[in-house]
């Protein structure tokens, strides 16, 4: 019933704003529910349409995410706009279907020890409860996307190397489980280039036309170097953070998403049109500095600011 | 006389340590000679046998680099290190060549409204220059190389869009002039990953197996995005600094060149060997931290470290 195609058209490339939830997962402080839909508004404002927002667990656990009804509200103002909650489970998918958010995010590992780590599951348990949010997504008569998110898709902290292989058999599961997409997540920032664009042309062949994501953390450096490779390779919808926001808990003081601004300032110079407004983007910035002055603020472009003297958006290729 | 691809063979990527001269020109303080040698003593037993080391400027002008020559000798002891020194003029290129420094790094703009902000010239007044310096080293009978470096060959912070004919007619130029190699600079950052694969393929094919220098500063963001383009496109001579230092006079607050540390990585999970330990690499940026407690070191590897849980070395491609 859903269709993703409907919602990322790959004539384009989509980048999400993760920073509402993967940036806010681990920091001290977070922002109130009124700077959350600022940072939405302005965010809308300046061009983007897909918001990761946050959470659906309970709120006693994560108090950063109790907002998650509001701020999906806040995203559903906007026309056009398209929200994404995470859902570890059937509870927390039920929770996400009674709001309109567009997309929910489900996560299972390419490697069983992280699996069980992180969500002290087997990989087998996730993938029947992904099955299971499915079937209420069904059941609800609802076309919000169920999205897979496959964490340590390009190497994992606890186990090493993944083979891609894995990878591949962990997508067709999720494909198996009734998933409208998945993603693949660099959760600890080990991929390079050369890896990525590998996986990104088996998932070309694999999904034939579905959109994919590509989830990228820049815990090494190489966070728009893999975001390079990835597009030249035919991924189109990326997740991204403002200053990139978001750490690793496998990596402690290490750097997090993918910087937002970087990102947009990338695909342009290599002929996409993002539709963002990059120095919008970086003005908001200053959300961030009120909220958690404690945050450490990441990316290049906002201190230096895009080229005034040229014309930094290429044409399209 | 100058043999190049002696010193740069084109089966093995070379990185140079550009940290002791591009990363020291704007730095509020800068490390005593017994610091510097440490650099490069710790640099060679780190594997790094390319140093860029110092300027010969007259030492009340730049007094950072008034210990030149002593830094030389410090190359000059470890066997096959290869030290590179800038040169502005015969003045200073007659003092490098009382050396044993064994490059010697000539500029010009690829734009004529930088290098007559940069250095008081016309673009022809440089090359005349140059090509005096080429003289000087015949009549001394060395085998210096003469490096040409052009400056703002991504774009121009004054006048803007360089269009890629007058690049390569400067590289043309710089050839007739008698140097040995040309580098590509991108000075202020505007370059992504598209332009410099076109101006590397182009590069291709006018040096036809000679070495290139690109140096690349992360002013943007795009610095590893770009190195790993440059090398997809053939390129093998990488300029580089510990921990990110050297800014850009034309942003302030930016940050500088491309970072050692994250370049050795992304270089070796291309598949491409560097010979460079990271880690003791990343060791040394305690140097930087001692003698100049107030510059902000860049770089996520250093952060996270290496991936300690798989060989992240890529087999050679």
């Amino acid at each position: 019933m859903a269709d993703p195609n409907s919602i990322y058209p790959g004539d384009r490339i989509a980048i999400r704003e993760v920073g509402l939830r993967d940036g806010l997962q681990l920091t001290k402080s977070w922002p109130s529910t009124g700077q959350k839909t600022e940072w939405i508004d302005r965010g809308y404002a300046a061009g983007v349409r897909y918001f990761e927002i946050g959470s659906f667990l309970p709120a006693d656990k994560m108090p950063r995410f109790a907002d998650v009804r509001d701020v999906i509200s806040a995203v559903d103002r906007h026309e056009g706009a398209h929200g994404i909650a995470l859902a570890l489970n059937q509870r927390g998918a039920t929770d996400a279907l009674a709001t309109p958010v567009g997309e929910i995010t489900v996560v299972v590992s390419a490697s069983e020890a992280h699996n069980r780590a992180n969500v002290r599951r087997s990989q087998e348990e996730s993938l029947s409860e992904i099955a299971n949010v499915v079937k209420l997504r069904d059941a609800a008569g609802k076309t919000t996307i169920i999205n897979a998110g496959i964490a340590m898709a390009f190497g994992c902290s606890l186990s090493g190397e993944v083979p891609e292989d894995d990878v591949m058999r962990m997508v067709d599961r999720c494909f198996e489980a009734g998933v409208d997409m998945v993603g693949l997540a660099d959760t600890v920032g080990y991929a390079g280039p050369r890896q990525i664009a590998s996986l990104c042309r088996r998932m070309e062949q694999r999904v034939t036309g579905l959109p994919y994501v590509i989830h990228l953390h820049d815990t090494r450096g190489m966070g728009i170097a893999n975001a390079s490779a990835a597009l030249d390779s035919g991924c189109r919808v990326f997740d991204a953070s403002l200053a990139g926001l978001g750490g690793c808990p496998f990596a402690p003081g290490a750097t997090g998403n993918v910087v937002l601004e970087d990102l947009i300032f990338l695909a342009e110079t290599k002929g996409f049109d993002t539709g963002i407004d990059v120095e919008q983007i970086i003005a908001i910035r200053s959300i961030l500095q009120d909220a958690m002055p404690e945050e450490e603020l990441y990316g290049a472009l906002a201190k230096a600011g895009p080229p005034k003297t040229l014309n930094w958006r290429a044409a399209t290729a």
